[in-house]
């Protein structure tokens, strides 16, 4: 959409030029340093950059901005690497620069009383978990990644996971910003304020935005009464329709007490039972759907536990439900969980799967489980679709695990035309085609099919506006 | 900032062109006729336009856009008009055009299972809640005007309210938005989804941003389920430190079912009871300072009065208050209610009353409270400080009504001076002088000297982005 940027003139000694901001240790070009920079979990995306730079603050990450912005060098911003679009890896071309947050970890500020905290773009959510609980609070986000991935990270992917049913996306924990534009200016929007309109909400346009707006240095977050007492069953239902009935009997009972409800189908829980050490299916006999419900309360273990019981024995005697284990303690409740955190894993272990992370508005669930798994079926014989999720927030990761001895690279070769198929059912249904996990360089083509016109007019105009040369994690996203 | 509209050419019959769009009845003129588009409730702005018009579709809109657009004339959409900071009021010029909604109120559609709601600009607020409830949901957005302020006016200024502290601002409730943009170009982001990472969250501009971005026709919303019993008390502090040690003793026993905490100062009390018919003070004793908590549960009554009960006799022993009355009754907890709305109403029957609509971090409250109070009775001796509001948001309207006595029109002279003590005091506290009324016109001059140079830069550069004419609301915000 925009001209990539001009080439750095040759007079400018980039490396020299960035060392001198940071200190020659803190930017490093050698093969095997820049390595870990430079590919990702999957290893779908490597490339090779100019430099990574680590700078200690936002006054050095302003004045490689000003650098790069004067010199057309297009800067990649980095967190914990963990993203799965691609947004945070260098390109081929050996142009870009991977400008990693990692060394910016400072918690800045916790105010116990005013259940906020402030912390700098590289401190890692799990350090946040402690920070919040040590104040006495909590800090919902939560996702695989937890232990690696850097909250600037996820503030400019807007990133999900399972604490989203309750206490919602990223978008929804974020009360202020500091963010280093592409022209090197510092934008404080460091505000704490529930409430505050005063304009336009520019920290919004930041946060899901994977580094083409600016690059977030800091941030200050909402944190929350820490539940006294949760409550976690693992419930066996008859369909998708049938766990959206019982979903809702729990969300009515539990309002936003209700803080995980995760769909699962048996062929998940056969993959896990086989190949997840430890792993043993809570009830006695298989049934076709399952759901893991969490119920949290703020007061204690007693209530949590009286409202589970209370809902299950209400869908029971409705016929929502064909059995149900409530996990007997805590450590009963993360083996549930574990089984649940594992699906994507143990997939595996059966050969090639092909993904998606889709989202449609809750009440159409089952009919995108039904379609889509029918549409990949009639056009691969033999494909065992493997969706799991949100159920309560309408994203699921609709996984398909390949014929059995099917060959895998040949399996794996028809990646877009099953992404075709389920994208486009998930579009009928005025779904989304990347739910939480963004666009980056993975499904940037895919955008300008499912966007109508204004919408990616209106996305470059505001491009075009903060980044007018281009710099920043530029062929993301637009 | 940005040049005013060109006049337009002298060969543009406006209001003919208007009525080929949507029928010379739709078309108001007349002094008489366009008389309740050009003042508000305060009656602090009035006008002229040049005309109001009454589009019935969103093809209507985008056609009027088009041909101000083509032709420069400065639009002013208008909902409900029941804002407070002139925004919707055309100005003196002559030469506005009101846009007003009122004739879309369409309900499009009612999705229960999904628990959303498609609903056009023009429909009132109070139209919105019986919809949900119909559906067996609720609609949480409640203020004062909800007979008459309509959807799109609520999302345009980002409304608040008293239902903020347990389901968020206006913004949190949205989930879509269908815009008509300057050009006339119709932006179809009526999306219903609780999860969608699709690049930059356009929604969010237009939310807040009081008509100057883009004319916001329709919109899907987020619904709940409806709270099954709620308890309501009436609880006497001795100051507002008080207050907020009570507050987070009630936001950790309640969480997210502590659905309303509104701090009232003595003085307001008594007014209120000289004032407003059939009000009795709900404890024996005058007190300093009072909270008025409301527990909702999604189980029952049972629940929420056990929890009102368990807390308040905890809070008793911990001595952080002085006296409590819970509602014995839903009516009782009405008239609770119907005190603390009276609250500004009964101030006009003191005399002159200068008004503040600030939020500061929620542990900052009691120091901007002793604070101003403090600093505009040193300015005006005998001045009676009324503060009261949303603590739990850190939202507190902060007015001050006149010296007993004291020269009405005199006093009002003194508003701006009064507004610099307590906006110096707020900003110093990193707190924002316009919670939830916005901006408008009457803030407009403000907003330079609150924010920074690089967040007005970006919002210009957003309004120039989304508006190059500068015909949406000229004069406003920006």
């Amino acid at each position: 959409m925009q001209p990539k940027p001009e080439p750095e003139p040759g007079n400018l000694d980039l490396p020299a030029a960035l060392s001198a901001i940071v200190g020659d240790a803190q930017v490093l070009t050698g093969e095997k340093e820049v390595l870990p920079y430079c590919r990702e979990l999957r290893d779908l995306w490597h490339g090779t950059p100019a430099a990574v730079v680590r700078p200690a603050s936002r006054e050095e990450v302003a004045a490689i901005l000003a650098l790069a912005n004067a010199h057309g060098v297009p800067i990649v911003p980095q967190g914990g690497n963990t993203g799965l679009v691609g947004a945070q890896v260098p390109d081929e071309s050996g142009r870009e620069v991977v400008l990693s947050l990692e060394r910016m970890k400072a918690i800045r500020d916790v105010d116990a009383e005013g259940a906020t905290l402030v912390v700098e773009a590289g401190v890692i959510l799990e350090e946040i978990h402690a920070a919040a609980s040590e104040a006495g609070l909590f800090f919902p986000l939560s996702l695989g990644a937890q232990g690696s991935c850097r909250i600037g990270g996820n503030i400019a992917t807007n990133a999900g996971g399972t604490g989203v049913l309750a206490y919602g996306n990223t978008r929804e924990l974020v009360l202020g910003l500091e963010v280093v534009l592409a022209d090197g200016r510092i934008w404080n929007g460091l505000r704490r304020l529930r409430k505050d309109n005063t304009g336009y909400d520019l920290k919004q346009l930041f946060i899901g935005s994977e580094g083409t707006l600016g690059v977030i240095t800091a941030a200050a977050l909402r944190l929350f009464p820490a539940p006294k007492g949760r409550s976690v069953a693992f419930v066996a239902v008859e369909s998708p329709a049938e766990a959206l009935t019982l979903f809702r009997r729990f969300s009515a009972s539990a309002g936003s007490g209700l803080t995980g409800f995760e769909l699962m189908p048996r062929i998940g829980i056969e993959f896990t039972l086989k190949h997840l050490e430890g792993a043993r299916d809570p009830l006695a006999e298989p049934y076709p759907w399952y759901a893991l419900v969490e119920i949290s309360s703020g007061r204690s273990e007693e209530e949590a536990a009286s409202i589970m019981q209370a809902t299950l024995e209400a869908a029971f005697e409705a016929e929502e439900l064909l059995d149900a284990a409530p996990a007997a303690n805590l450590s009963q409740a993360a083996d549930f969980w574990r089984m649940r955190h594992g699906l994507s894993e143990v997939q595996r272990h059966e050969g090639g799967s092909i993904k998606h992370d889709v989202s449609v508005p809750v009440a159409r669930v089952p009919e995108l489980l039904e379609r889509a798994s029918a549409a990949v079926i009639e056009r691969i014989p033999g494909v065992r679709p493997v969706p799991f999720g949100h159920l309560g927030d309408g994203n699921i990761h609709f996984n398909f695990s390949q014929p059995e001895g099917a060959e895998k690279a040949e399996f794996l070769d028809r990646w877009d035309q099953v992404n075709e198929i389920v994208h486009a059912i998930v579009t009928e249904l005025s779904g989304s085609i990347s739910a939480e996990h963004g666009i980056g360089r993975l499904k940037r083509e895919l955008l300008k099919e499912v966007k109508d016109e204004v919408e990616i007019d209106l996305m470059r105009k505001i491009k075009r506006a903060f980044d007018p040369n281009n710099i920043l994690s530029p062929g993301r996203v637009l």
